[in-house]
């Protein structure tokens, strides 16, 4: 039996952080950190939409377009669509708006957004050879993303705009509910506890991204995301495993690194020889099969 | 979390059952039940010390001697003995001991004391071809075996004096500290909870068995027996899975079934897959593992 845990755990917030710092004292923690006063170049006072509208022209971008705030992967209620970047950004902006606009994972924006990323100084706490990509997102006021993780560290840095970020540790992963690397728990403030009683027992983090802050995710940390108003963001992601370690196919850093998708594939086997059993002794061998992997995988310096 | 459980439940007692209630009723339930007033035969009369003692003479027996009345599998608290059969039912025998003696498993009573298996008429509840072991138990007063399941169904025919049996159900055992299919809880009474602060959860239930009465103790059931005075009894063990199913080198019938082993040995293949991973990903990975197994190969028809 466990105690009761207190209802939000607000994300520390540090301002003034060196690099030398970060990488001293925040990143072997492996926790969710807000860093402000970050420099982050001219994008923080520049970017309006009237300004992004023209930087780029009418190049086309691909988007997910939802008729409701919170986007939902299990009943599909998004449209994918491609729409001319300037046009894209005056709807997303519109203060009513009839639909909720997100911009779909673009690998660099480096290259796919040159002139914007000239006004964008990324924080370079890592080597160049940890660098993974560079995701330039700009969503519509309200638009609530699904709870997920991804498996590289991630800095979110908001641009424009607010956003509200609710975070779940990974150990929290049974209480979550899981489809992949998403959380079947689509409303995290009003939870369907009928159908998701465990979910109470995941500790819920929680913090408010203004203007200018920067939000280390670590990988495999959960994060359920709000914009708060029509905003710009860029997140970054960077490699914390060696690279051999990723899954090579990986375009947007949520596929499971090798070993433990290999690991998964041979448990599935295992599962598959249990079936040879009457359900009784499949029970039984199940219980002793998780009481093997908690002995000798889990680690057991958590809190 | 979990209500609190009743300290003990009482195992069912149950009087004049015949073959076929015990079949359709009993059998299908997998929870141990004590079977009153059998036709068990002479044995629960005839077999005095006296008897016992000029009835096989002095063929040589392998024994357990232990100096305390609580064998520890752990600290191996017990030694390995051949003694003659007639010297060891008097010694075990004694009201005043300073050995504790506990007669090893022995096959099949008729092949090793074909006199005294005249005297049982063992209840014939299944096929000849389920038959795996009858296995003849002599033990002292006080004597304590620790907790463990076997992987038969088992019949323990209590001939002579009395037991205290303790169980606990197959699905309790996350919280029986196993080591191979024995309890590293040895005090069942008086659990050492700083150590195995899960114990507490395990169900206990409990009989106390007369002579004459008959014990079914169900596949994977973990049982502790206690012997309250020096006494007989003999266990029955059935298969209950196909022939197939069991290793063929099991001979005391506690071997896990072929496919549970197998199952097993994968699992350990994965989890040396997982160590390719740091801490951190590793126990992320083995909690998804754990909620696979459980979605996957828990039956969900349990109370």
């Amino acid at each position: 039996m466990e105690g009761r845990e207190p209802l939000v755990v607000s994300v520390a917030r540090l301002a003034g952080v060196t690099r030398e710092q970060f990488l001293r004292d925040i990143y072997p923690q492996r926790k969710p950190v807000v860093l402000k006063g970050m420099e982050l170049g001219t994008c923080t006072t520049k970017w309006t939409v009237d300004y992004l509208s023209k930087a780029e022209g009418s190049k086309e971008v691909k988007i997910h377009v939802s008729m409701v705030p919170q986007m939902d992967f299990l009943s599909k209620n998004f449209v994918y669509r491609t729409l001319p970047f300037d046009a894209f950004v005056q709807r997303a902006a519109e203060v009513k708006h009839k639909e909720y606009f997100l911009s779909e994972d673009i690998a660099d924006i480096r290259k796919q957004f040159p002139i914007l990323a000239e006004d964008v100084q990324i924080p370079e706490y890592f080597e160049k050879e940890q660098f993974f990509s560079s995701v330039f997102r700009i969503s519509s006021a309200g638009l609530q993303l699904w709870t997920h993780y991804d498996v590289m560290d991630n800095f979110l840095i908001q641009v424009t705009g607010r956003k509200r970020v609710v975070l779940y540790s990974p150990r929290d992963a049974p209480y979550l509910y899981l489809s992949g690397t998403k959380s079947e728990v689509l409303d995290v403030d009003n939870p369907d506890l009928e159908k998701y009683p465990l979910f109470v027992k995941a500790k819920r983090y929680q913090c408010f991204l203004e203007a200018g802050d920067v939000l280390f995710i670590p990988a495999l940390w959960f994060h359920n995301v709000i914009s708060e108003d029509f905003g710009v963001a860029l997140n970054v992601f960077w490699k914390h495993l060696p690279a051999e370690s990723y899954d090579k196919s990986d375009t947007y850093g949520n596929k499971d690194p090798t070993a433990a998708s290999r690991a998964m594939q041979i448990l599935d086997r295992a599962l598959k020889t249990l079936e040879e059993l009457p359900e009784e002794y499949r029970d039984f061998y199940a219980r002793r099969m998780v009481l093997r992997i908690q002995e000798k995988a889990y680690r057991n310096d958590y809190g």
